[in-house]
């Protein structure tokens, strides 16, 4: 599979200007991070996480989990401080997550002061390792004995993996290995521990993400045995007899989740949630804990691009397709149910009930971004698009000080008050969660957003995702530079402005909803080429000065579930671009269920600057069925209702509840 | 309030025969009362419980409930056995609940040999009494030391006063007292125990069931103390300081079910869960768990009636306007949460979330029988029905020999299996219960049935529900006697006879299905009487051989829910007479969620005396929108379907689920 160079841009190498994404960005840098600084280390005191709406779901748990905890944890293990543990088993991948976005900030803006506090952090880290070189401060605080002796459930490997994407980040960011030396003697320690020879134990992680951590390892060491281990860990998951049962028996049963699930709780669906309920070449849908599914999926697409496994590379590309033809909400949401937050069964897509945890769709991101690596193929990037530009962009609030842990497409307060069903739903987004993995990860993901614009194949630049940017990239046989200028998502027309001359190819991406309806052209002239999955490929000899022009299809449109889909039989939804739209009662007042989309209503869009940031309205008309009486019958002959007509407003469903609680809905009657 | 003589009619004195009802009554009694007998004595060994789907509800709990041991409990606490008490903390009312309907049952048709096994069973019951009248087995057995200690949780009076029923209903059968005065030592310890004194508890039961039972023996034994006792129970209830806070603090926070529930599980909606949030004459809607919600207003509308007690009175109407308004099922069904099994919000009624407890439609049974002991109001009869020939018949497989706890509206059995919000859905009753309250509490209501069916008051006879049967009536100041004739509910044409000559009323409730179309005559002769308040009044001097001939409006209808119910929006169902109808997959195929009823389709009432027992069904022509095919995209423009014409049938929902596992639904989309 090495006969192609292929690579996605480093985050170096881009500069994300303004834009929706670029005013995120900066969000990101100048409030999340600080601000999740101040959370790690228990200065957040407003910060206070929301149970107001009490929390039957899993990953948040019950878990009064505030004050974070984390760094103390670490000065507990370090001997700095006397204490006791605190928070969740997985508690350090917090602080590993915002190293790694940390890292990522500085690669894109060097920043002396916060890598003075990042050094200072390592140091911290350095002396909270093991003298054998083991780092995890739940066990090492805690349970010092049992290290390794749960796997299934208590987050080991998945605290090392995050650990060692932080190091990997930060030694690219400053070239400082100090972290990345640790996290080496952490992974040689578990590569000892772990491997198909007798006297090791032959396990896998309860939660994947070490894969994809111990690839990136591999890649910033060229350490053989680092990418050995991922693939032993890909190989080894599922296989009879399941090494999760091996070690429950060994344990006694006991289990590290008692406090707060009943036995029946979390585990539900048995060996399907942690995906160990076949080999992973065996699997053919997506079962259990979305967000599990997504770093599984990555890590093995990544061990299959560097060791040119083509069956584990299908099995990922099969899946994909599954989740995408299947399994996936229109916001690039995934995981139907808040019982293990997780895949249920094909076209089972509850718009109430959904769980569409922020995490899932991030970790969505990051197996679209593999699989561009393995071939260019725009349906991944429209997958990619679509998770970023609704579920994920939709766990942050516009002002970055709050965010949602679970992305519904249908919400009404009262019944996510009154009906315990829906409690996860929540109708405002929380400033913390007791499990904190989101916002971290929405972090690390957004500050290396530039890794996911393009993909470089040989002397092809592939143009995944559109938005305002200045790249120099390095093709196989030279380095370029270019300039994007765009209003995207707000509008159609993209500008490239080609900075250097030479033979290479220009591909960029016709996006799935644009292909009927498109064009492009090179310094005034047509673009004669047509997309070949999902790519226009301009294969020229480029001068600098030259201009590509490309207008994609920005009519607002309807679009439709599959009508395998249950939920969403006589029911229409609205897109504009790569944005789904939804309605807010705050612009359509109460009882968003009762409206109807004509289908003859025309959809007109219209810039609105001055609100939510700057967002495109679409405005219609519509027909509201009106309410009866007080206190009229609950069941009745359909001659005593009617229909009034109002006027609509849909915004870009990312941006819902940021004006208070209220009434939302993506999917609409169609009458 | 005693100026009028207001009555149900006595068992004795009513003998349903053939017809729906009539085969209902027979198989509870052939195969219905000895195999849950079978079930109490361990003896059915082939009534494994259902766990094939995993439950999460707190009601069937995760009690691997099987075998019953509740009669090896009562062996235990007499002391007639070895062994530890086995079962849920109020298994004893599982054998309460059977000899309340064997009562029922011996008094329509004596049965020598039945009345032995009572009898014995009585015995066993004397001897697990305490010295001081105490009974119940699981604190005899494993707690001794703590009765009345934990009321809120462990359905101690619950229990006490299901035995009370027990025993009044086997007194008024046989005339035997044994057992009534057992309870009336049981209920004389309570007495001592529970009161507005200084030295007593002022406490109230965790589930409500005692008052309506005290009254019960007020009525057998004029013994004051005991309305006094419901009457205090009910005043007590919601009032500050909570007394479920004092008795939780005393016992050191200790939790019964911590065993099965996670904290944050059962009691999620704390005191809303138990109706103990206000003082019950300051509710105004039903909140919690629906069956307790049941008992406790037919208590109070007992105390109320009994007392004069117009305000609690009022309450109970307000409560019961509330609930047919905002909070039930069209199919009669309440709870629209598994969690807590309980009502939520008005107008929140998910179809597929659906509870619909068996025993909580059994209780809105019990509650309306009340209501129409205080007023002739047809709409109390109309949701008495309702309940009755949907919910709970329902409840049963048409064989006798399996039950649902919960009845949905609508079921996908791949969406119950691998999406654990559904797993409370069932598609194929199970043959028993770990938590075995509804098997039992059927077969009470069923055997009790000719309770339901007449209120006398002075003069006058309501027919309240409509089926074939003989009864011989106390009126204030006559007897007399009439036959009622019908194939009801599969056809409306009804005929009374009358037997007995003589001035008094006759008074035939009107559905409000029917009101717009009906028609009677007196032998021959027109009726000219309109119906008030749902009941027509025919004030005479009858003559025996007198016939009315009533014919009610059986035209199969469309039936919409109030545009406030958002989940039923853009849908219709279809009923005929009393009856709701649905689509089963067996009949109609699968994807019934994808099936359109034309506004214009005609709907035909087909007699199937073969099928399901005899039922009618509704033929008419629907349209279905195409499947894709297998691999096409989840979002798509509507360009891509079309509707294919399909021939519907609709059956009665109460006859769903007897051919194997399969879809059905309720409410089906209109076109």
């Amino acid at each position: 599979m090495a006969e192609h160079y292929i690579a996605s841009a480093k985050i170096q190498d881009v500069t994300i200007s303004e834009g929706l994404l670029g005013r995120v960005s900066r969000l990101v840098k100048e409030q999340v991070l600080p601000y999740q600084w101040e959370i790690l280390n228990d200065l957040a005191k407003d910060a206070v996480p929301d149970h107001s709406i009490e929390n039957f779901s899993v990953a948040e748990g019950n878990d009064e989990g505030f004050p974070s905890h984390c760094i103390a944890n670490f000065k507990i293990a370090a001997g700095d401080e006397k204490g006791d543990f605190y928070g969740m088993v997985f508690q350090d991948s917090d602080l590993a997550k915002w190293l790694e976005a940390v890292s990522y900030q500085i690669m894109s803006a060097p920043d002396p002061e916060l890598e003075k506090t990042v050094d200072e952090t390592i140091d911290l880290i350095g002396r909270a390792q093991q003298e054998d070189g083991y780092l995890n401060t739940y066990f090492t605080i805690k349970e010092p004995g049992n290290r390794f002796t749960n796997l299934c459930e208590c987050h080991e490997l998945y605290c090392a993996g995050h650990m060692m994407e932080a190091a990997v980040a930060y030694y690219r960011a400053t070239g400082k290995d100090k972290l990345l030396k640790i996290m080496c003697r952490m992974a040689d320690l578990i590569d000892q521990n772990f491997g198909p020879e007798e006297n090791k134990r032959h396990g896998y992680p309860g939660h994947e993400e070490i894969e994809l951590a111990l690839v990136k390892m591999y890649e910033a060491t060229q350490e053989e045995r680092y990418l050995k281990l991922a693939k032993y860990f890909i190989d080894e998951r599922g296989t009879k007899p399941l090494y999760f049962d091996i070690e429950f028996e060994k344990r006694n049963h006991a289990s590290h989740f008692s406090y707060l699930y009943p036995p029946y709780g979390m585990y539900s669906n048995g060996p399907k949630y942690a995906q160990y309920h076949l080999p992973i070449r065996e699997q053919k849908t997506f079962e259990g804990h979305a967000v599990r599914c997504m770093y599984m999926a990555s890590g093995a697409v990544d061990v299959a691009r560097l060791t040119g496994d083509q069956k584990l590379l299908e099995t990922c590309r099969e899946l994909y397709r599954n989740m995408v033809q299947r399994r996936m909400y229109l916001t690039g949401g995934i995981g139907s149910t808040p019982k293990a937050e997780m895949f249920t069964s094909d076209y089972d897509l509850p718009n109430d009930m959904v769980y569409g945890e922020t995490c899932a769709s991030v970790g969505m991101m990051f197996f679209t971004k593999r699989l561009l690596e393995t071939e260019p193929k725009g349906d991944y990037a429209d997958t990619m698009e679509r998770a970023l530009l609704n579920t994920c962009l939709a766990g942050m609030s516009l002002d970055g000080k709050s965010f949602f842990y679970v992305n519904p497409l249908e919400v009404d307060p009262i019944v996510s008050k009154e009906n315990p069903d829906r409690a996860h739903v929540l109708p405002v987004r929380p400033a913390w969660f007791g499990c904190a993995c989101c916002p971290p990860n929405l972090s690390r993901m957004i500050t290396s957003l530039a890794e996911y614009i393009y993909t470089i194949r040989d002397n092809e630049v592939y143009l995944n995702l559109y938005m305002s940017n200045h790249a120099k990239l390095c093709l196989k046989d030279r380095e370029i530079e270019l300039d994007v200028l765009t209003e995207y998502p707000y509008e159609g027309l993209i500008k490239i402005q080609i900075q250097s001359d030479g033979d290479y190819s220009i591909c960029f991406r016709i996006p799935s909803w644009s292909k009927d309806k498109w064009s492009g052209e090179i310094n005034g002239r047509e673009v004669v080429e047509k997309p070949e999955e999902g790519f226009v490929r301009l294969e020229r000899s480029w001068k600098k000065g030259d201009t590509i022009l490309l207008e994609l299809d920005f009519e607002p449109k309807r679009v439709y579930a599959n009508p395998r889909v249950s939920k969403d039989v006589g029911k229409v939804a609205v897109q504009c671009g790569p944005l789904v739209y939804c309605l807010e009662e705050k612009d359509n007042g109460k009882g968003l269920q009762r409206i109807y989309l004509p289908k003859e209503a025309q959809l007109q869009l219209v810039r609105r600057k001055d609100k939510l940031e700057g967002i495109n309205e679409i405005h219609t008309k519509g027909l509201r069925l009106s309410e009866l009486e007080e206190d009229s019958a609950l069941y009745i002959p359909d001659a005593l209702w009617s229909y009034e007509t109002v006027d609509l407003v849909f915004i870009p469903y990312y941006a819902w509840a940021n004006r208070g609680e209220n009434e939302m809905t993506v999917w609409i009657h169609e009458k």
